[in-house]
């Protein structure tokens, strides 16, 4: 949680974290901004709240934060630039420099955010190296400390988390309504009152208009794959493809609330009409894993523990497992879960190498087994998002049932 | 353009390019795999076509690149994962020694992509530093390499900028008439035939569907700003605020193609029924300066050229500028314009310190004057996006009139 974060920076031996980045969306600094993410820098010393520095003409959108914000212009830049004239190298060091001086920067700094890898290089190597009293840490663990705070949400974020499953559960309704009302036609195609087949594309448009109606976007993508795309976990399906009945569709819906940045996962596994034997065995071994581990999640266990509950139950049904074969591209190829917020995957990861780590209230994850056979045609995903109370106690944030089966009423 | 990466690679003394990064939209990996912008690493030798290395999941995501495309488990990532079990930071130390030592990498490594700066911090300090054969490049003038070649574009990418340019003009069209369908009630506030009032969250609802019927996405966010906002540049608006009669409206609109990433960007001011005559004057000084460089642009010429033209109509006028008054919020107050491409601002710069650079053929650029006066409550902005061919004559892609007053005729 965010109040952890003087803790984490302790633990991690940390004096200062500075946040990098330029105009690309940036999850570390929403996360110091509350939501808004201006184009800037947020500098947080320990034991202090953060403070930001972001271009006068973001200043609008910055100020939500509820930071102290500061302009270029506070540390000298007009100066600056004037004395560089076009060095922009020059400039980059000397406003630096001005940033660390008047906001009395010094120790071990950490670095973070989401930007330029160059510019990350060059700033340290050039820029922040010559800096007096400052020591940049590289190690592995201190990468960790957002990742730690993110891990456990407060109760603004769960509520947060709430809106948007709620938003996102009634989308899902809706495309399950939508496409209820079309029929099947002879050749298996699935079409509208007219005849006209419906595509991959025209689903997607409708969730998207879905989405904008509750003041959602899809930023990091969809997936609603049919078929063999449905055994390819990431493929998000062919836009020109018509539905067909009896094949699996994976849709698989992570979208983010606009106002801030909150995301939800969920995903559904579909066949249209009627379900073909082997798809329907692969859905209920899925079901039976999922309804396994969502018996049996409990705070103060190692998450590990339920990739393996999976494991068992998908190799006792014959399929490979990351365990038995790693690297498969068949039988179920990922690990079973990641905690959602303002990434739609970050910490606490449900998988194999998770040991040591124990669940907690406030975590907020996913459970999505799935079952991948491109070559033989389909796939089978199922997701839910849930939570732990501050007492412990599983919640459910995903909304919608599970039935693999879509009627065809039109 | 990106035939000329070698030639830069060779300029900046670079052996090889390295694409870090990860889920994140990179813009870097995007335009080394065409456009296909798949979680992993881009990796380019000078004189060699770059090779992809992407998780197996996204591979059907990175196979339209039309690269070489490998996965971890190509260079052992089972085995490593075995070997390191749980400890990350060795899973990806030896993950990075086998991509450097299988693929040959030796030399001047130029680290480039978006991503997550500890970790870019991380891996050059404790990763590839300890690789045998490897210099890491700092230098401020490689981080240009990227952007230089951005700068020109080919005949594909002029491709997708014209058709990205001729959507976008089309979703400013149809927002134009949805708000003329309006009229103005007694209170001066825009209402529908029911007589409710018109607001901003309706209007950006209307152009998000606008831009989903046309493969369109706003993920760069959007501006429709009214009144006092309208002058502060980079506010997005309000979205419960009713739209009014002679309230100056900034429309800056830069959306991207869904398909192809490629983005366009165009502002128009409008004042619904009528203007004041204060809007109208500041519309007509920008409009002055907006013409004068339209019919002065040329190959060859020193882009701050223009920027000094536009500053000399605005101080004629009484007005501030960035070079009489740097870091002021009144007047003039940002550059004239930059590129656009996979990038909504990307080199060329038309700017103040653009001193030595020129114009070519294959820039594509916008050219965006604009007066801010948010303590009097408007802003007038106007913007297109223009390139020069191949031969050098100049070429418009946005395609919308620039008229002031939009009428209300509901």
């Amino acid at each position: 949680m965010k109040v952890d974060l003087d803790r984490l920076m302790a633990k991690y031996n940390l004096d200062v974290i500075f946040i990098l980045g330029g105009e690309e969306p940036n999850t570390y600094r929403a996360y110091l901004m509350n939501g808004a993410d201006a184009n800037g820098h947020v500098i947080k010393k320990r034991g202090e709240p953060p403070v930001a520095i972001v271009n006068p003409m973001e200043i609008d959108e910055a100020r939500p934060s509820g930071l102290t914000l500061y302009t270029p212009e506070d540390f000298g830049a007009g100066e600056i630039r004037k004395q560089f004239k076009g060095d922009r190298a020059g400039i980059l060091k000397a406003q630096m420099a001005a940033y660390f001086d008047k906001l009395g920067l010094r120790g071990r700094l950490g670095l973070y955010g989401t930007g330029d890898v160059y510019l990350t290089a060059h700033l340290i190597h050039e820029v922040l190296s010559a800096l007096p009293g400052i020591e940049v840490a590289f190690d592995y663990p201190a990468s960790q400390l957002f990742q730690e705070a993110y891990e456990t949400k407060d109760s603004a974020e769960i509520e947060q988390l709430k809106l948007v499953a709620r938003l996102s559960s009634e989308v899902v309704k809706a495309v399950h309504e939508f496409i209820t009302q079309h029929r099947a036609n002879s050749d298996g195609l699935v079409v509208n009152s007219d005849g006209q087949p419906l595509t991959i594309g025209a689903v997607k448009r409708f969730i998207r208009i879905q989405e904008l109606e509750r003041g959602l976007e899809n930023n990091a993508g969809m997936i609603f794959a049919q078929g063999r795309d449905a055994g390819v976990p990431h493929s998000s399906g062919q836009d020109d493809q018509p539905l067909q009945t009896g094949q699996s569709i994976v849709f698989d819906f992570f979208p983010r609330l606009i106002s801030s940045g909150y995301y939800h996962d969920m995903t559904r596994t579909w066949s249209l009409g009627y379900a073909t034997p082997e798809v329907q065995a692969a859905y209920d071994h899925v079901m039976e894993a999922f309804n396994l581990v969502d018996d049996s999640l409990n705070v103060g266990d190692d998450p590990s523990l339920y990739q393996g509950q999976v494991c068992d139950v998908f190799e006792a049904h014959g399929h490979k497992t990351p365990r038995t074969h790693p690297g498969a591209s068949e039988g179920y190829v990922h690990s079973l879960g990641h905690g959602v917020g303002l990434n739609v995957h970050e910490a606490p990861h449900l998988n194999t190498y998770s040991l040591g780590e124990s669940l907690a209230p406030g975590n907020v994850f996913t459970v999505e087994p799935g079952l991948y056979y491109p070559d033989r045609g389909f796939g089978v995903r199922v997701e839910d998002t849930l939570f732990f109370d501050e007492n412990g106690v599983l919640q459910r944030l995903t909304d919608f049932p599970y039935d693999l089966v879509v009627p065809l009423n039109g």
